[in-house]
């Protein structure tokens, strides 16, 4: 007790619980046979709600990565130090298979299984998914130079966090990261300056720079140069076979609004060894492999951050009392919790179902691979738009409190902008999805079999499909297509995620959804479905006290 | 240049521009009388986009204020240091009269025109407005007590920025504090502990603490206690007329999101001397002319942001290419901006034509302070509420580089929730809002009226404004009209603006406004205006460069 009052009424930490309490998430493994995974997705769960992983992502983000230029005798080191907690929430996401382990394990449902993990874990802590993600998708892209695959995929996949700069193939496990962007381009990489010079001896010599290069401590980049015979894709290793550094310059850390745990940084190459992987010239072919993988972590990483803010609101609406009532029983209140755990449920549905389609397809399945090309752009562009949105919101149900960093919401608000701007912003993914829309007819079909699959159980559903069927012949006029970019990947988004809820959510929810998002009977912010919503319902699904 | 390449295709620094460009500012001067301040407001807006105040702006976050609880020898001090650049802005605020100026100004249109500034100075700096309002704020809350008043309300419009800890009323102006919420409370001040004693000799001496307390090195702060008579309004010195320090103890500043070079603190008083204000036992009654005023600015203060980010978005896109255009050349960016721009004029008119409507009551207009009374809430809950949503979106046009704090953006990202959520979060105010409107139906008609004003101009406007009164007999059962209360001031708030804009805007905004957000033609993000929008014009009303 203070000198001058008693502290009450305020909520109990909220420092013990398990992720895994997302009905959603278990009921996704069991519906795609993947039920064999259930006990290791809750000890994880219980992992990422523990006290001390708690800990470790506060501590983390509090100290963060710092960069040494130079050593104390004056040495060019380019060498990032990080916190001791970073290294713990890695060496647990490699140890639990959340890097590329799916592509070594041949269980059913073994990318579903990751993306789960990788959705409970990353609510713990979003900066270090950042290179786990990446070397979950260096795999594919690797693929298309076996030589280099057969070297370096075991290491890639090997359940081994092994941190520092050596020569790669001496190491017990490897992170891969990915240097793509320049200053001048952006997205548009085919304006990319960054020359590659053959050395004759099947290397290349890289020279130029990258803006935007996360996780610069990694052992291995996929970096995009212009070879002679065009843009193309290399392996550039920090450590040289011999033990030498490679020529990667290191300008400064980016002090980034959120995932401040995970170091982005501004390269130079000046003559920097790498490998071309897949066709020369056609780099930009090699790398999406690369960026239709860390899209799906986008999606599940914004469902991760939805889970992870709706769970703070309902923590702290269930222990705090105004006006005479529990926060969560009053009514407007409640309308705002079932609006944000109807969106949660949504993205994490989605991003799961887009992650079961990644093992139908690496089984052969070509439908469920078109599926993929097409449904990831649309959930990558709508699920990360809304984390902001819904993060803000949740942030809001704690009042004042919400808005000082130690309850933990400012993390979770700051980050969400992040997921929708990386692995391609919102205009470069909605002009992706028309792009693949008419493009690929095959990909259009799997995706609207998808909302089909649903027909005829709710109306406003079956409504909405028929909207977006119809908006497909205004796609002649490219200008007019793309203003209609935005509109027609957010309906896509939403008849995915409506036929999803219907079809397997709970009936609270997938009326709700159809409802506000398909029925038009919502406004535009939470907190404002339709009367006759049963919130009651879907409250009691997503409380977990 | 650089070893490794040259830097191409990067926007040149934004950093002299006018923010008095932006055309519904001036327009609204125009309209109500007040053209006379054009050269000021002008002079302001250029001074808030200059490069040296950009500086301060910048500096001032990047070294936030720091609390100095002891002096070196062990005595309590109490004390905030800021740096130099804030108080350079807080000089500026004050000597332009955005604190409490106009309370002393009988030019017509004195509100309007310190809310004009208010909107362009806060695009340079949002922390330092926090006391700049509170100090407009206390004014007619003070007035309760003619001889309080009497007394500090010279010194609190007095245009001398003059800080320190020394008695008020040897200063040679004043700064003023609010000091309301406690931690077991929050918005449910009638919990409140603080207890106030009668001193015998008129004064009280205060007990007790308090969870946020912006600025606490304000000269005087109205404080809520619960006196012998019930809970109270206070005014509370920070130095007693004898140059002692009242006991008034800053336990810690918050570490909060954003609004970072504001110092916001958790406070004990432990029997801290203070006057009453107002009748004692009213507190909520005297300090709710305080709420009300700061609730304008919070409208503002988000209209602020909304017209900084959109500054941002316009100048990046202009200067950068892609695809072998510049970005505000390719239609869904254009789009994109186009609703952003729609956004930021309806939260910018609005906004005004609030402080429109303080003139008007003080001048005695009792429909203009029914519908003040009204409408601030209104707009406080929508126009606060969108401003999270609309920086996201254009921090996104800058893609990466909008991440990174250099840019500008993170720092209005960051700012956006605490709008939304001060003075009121947006349950609290919904519920406001439902409450003046069943209980002051003149507050009812007078927004009705306002949006009536443009009736027969535009029928998706009439369409809008008839489906709110449609709702109004759905608001006789409590429950019902708790859940129905976000969406109540929502399309309040929409019709206000749809009047507004059809009425005084530029046609195109007009029509973008009424087709998307009233017509129902719009998606649930930014970039889906209808198809036939007049982008063209919307951008070229809203372009600066």
């Amino acid at each position: 007790m203070s000198a001058t009052h008693e502290v009450i009424n305020q909520p109990p930490p909220l420092t013990s619980f398990t992720a895994a309490d997302e009905p959603a998430v278990l009921e996704a493994l069991r519906r795609h046979g993947a039920g064999w995974a259930e006990p290791e997705v809750r000890e994880l769960g219980a992992l990422a709600g523990s006290p001390e992983v708690q800990d470790w992502a506060r501590m983390a983000e509090e100290t963060p990565p710092r960069l040494r230029t130079h050593d104390r005798y004056g040495h060019r080191v380019d060498e990032v130090e990080f916190h001791p907690a970073w290294h713990r929430l890695m060496a647990a996401a490699v140890e639990h298979g959340l890097h590329a382990a799916p592509w070594a394990d041949d269980r059913p449902g073994a990318h579903l299984v990751r993306a789960a993990k990788f959705h409970l874990w990353s609510q713990a802590e979003a900066g270090h998914g950042c290179p786990v993600s990446m070397t979950y998708a260096a795999v594919p892209a690797l693929r298309a130079q076996p030589g280099l695959a057969a070297a370096y995929e075991p290491l890639l996949t090997a359940r081994a966090y092994d941190f520092g700069l050596r020569p790669p193939l001496e190491k017990a496990g490897l992170v891969a990261g990915m240097s793509m962007t320049e200053k001048q381009g952006g997205s548009d990489v085919r304006a990319n300056t960054t020359e590659a010079v053959p050395a004759g001896d099947g290397s290349y010599l890289l020279t130029g720079h990258k803006w935007f290069t996360s996780a610069p401590m990694s052992d291995v980049f996929l970096v995009l140069a212009q070879a002679p015979g065009g843009l193309t894709c290399f392996l550039l290793p920090r450590v040289l076979p011999d033990g030498t550094r490679n020529a990667m310059r290191l300008m400064r850390l980016k002090d980034k609004l959120g995932n401040r745990s995970n170091a982005s940084s501004e390269v130079e190459y000046d003559r920097a060894v790498a490998w071309p992987v897949g066709e020369v010239g056609r780099g930009v072919r090699t790398i999406v492999e690369m960026v239709n993988m860390t899209r799906l972590d986008c999606v599940l990483g914004s469902a991760a951050g939805m889970r992870a803010a709706l769970r703070q609101a309902l923590h702290h609406t269930t222990h705090r009392r105004a006006f005479g009532a529990a926060l969560i029983d009053q009514p407007l209140m409640r309308s705002v919790l079932a609006d944000l755990a109807v969106e949660s449920e949504a993205a994490t549905t989605l991003g799961l179902r887009l992650a079961a389609a990644v093992d139908a397809a690496q089984a052969g399945d070509e439908s469920e691979a078109a599926f993929r090309r097409l449904a990831s752009a649309v959930a990558k562009y709508w699920v990360c738009k809304r984390g902001s949105a819904h993060t803000a919101e949740a942030l809001e149900c704690l009042g004042g409190n919400g808005y000082v960093e130690e309850s933990g919401m400012p993390r979770l608000y700051r980050e969400a902008p992040l997921l929708s701007i990386w692995e391609g912003s919102g205009n470069v993914v909605a002009l992706d999805v028309l792009r693949a829309l008419t493009r690929e007819p095959a990909a259009l079909d799997a995706v609207l079999a998808e909302a089909d699959a649903a027909a005829g159980a709710d109306a406003r559903l079956d409504a909405a499909v028929a909207g977006v069927r119809a908006m497909l012949p205004e796609l002649k006029d490219p200008v007019g297509a793309q203003l209609r970019a935005r509109v027609l990947a957010e309906r896509l988004a939403l008849v995915l995620q409506g036929s999803l809820l219907v079809r397997h959510g709970s009936p609270a929810v997938a009326d709700a959804f159809c409802a506000s998002r398909l029925g038009g009977e919502w406004g535009h912010a939470f907190g404002t479905l339709p009367p006759g919503t049963d919130l009651g319902a879907i409250l009691d699904r997503t409380r977990t006290e």
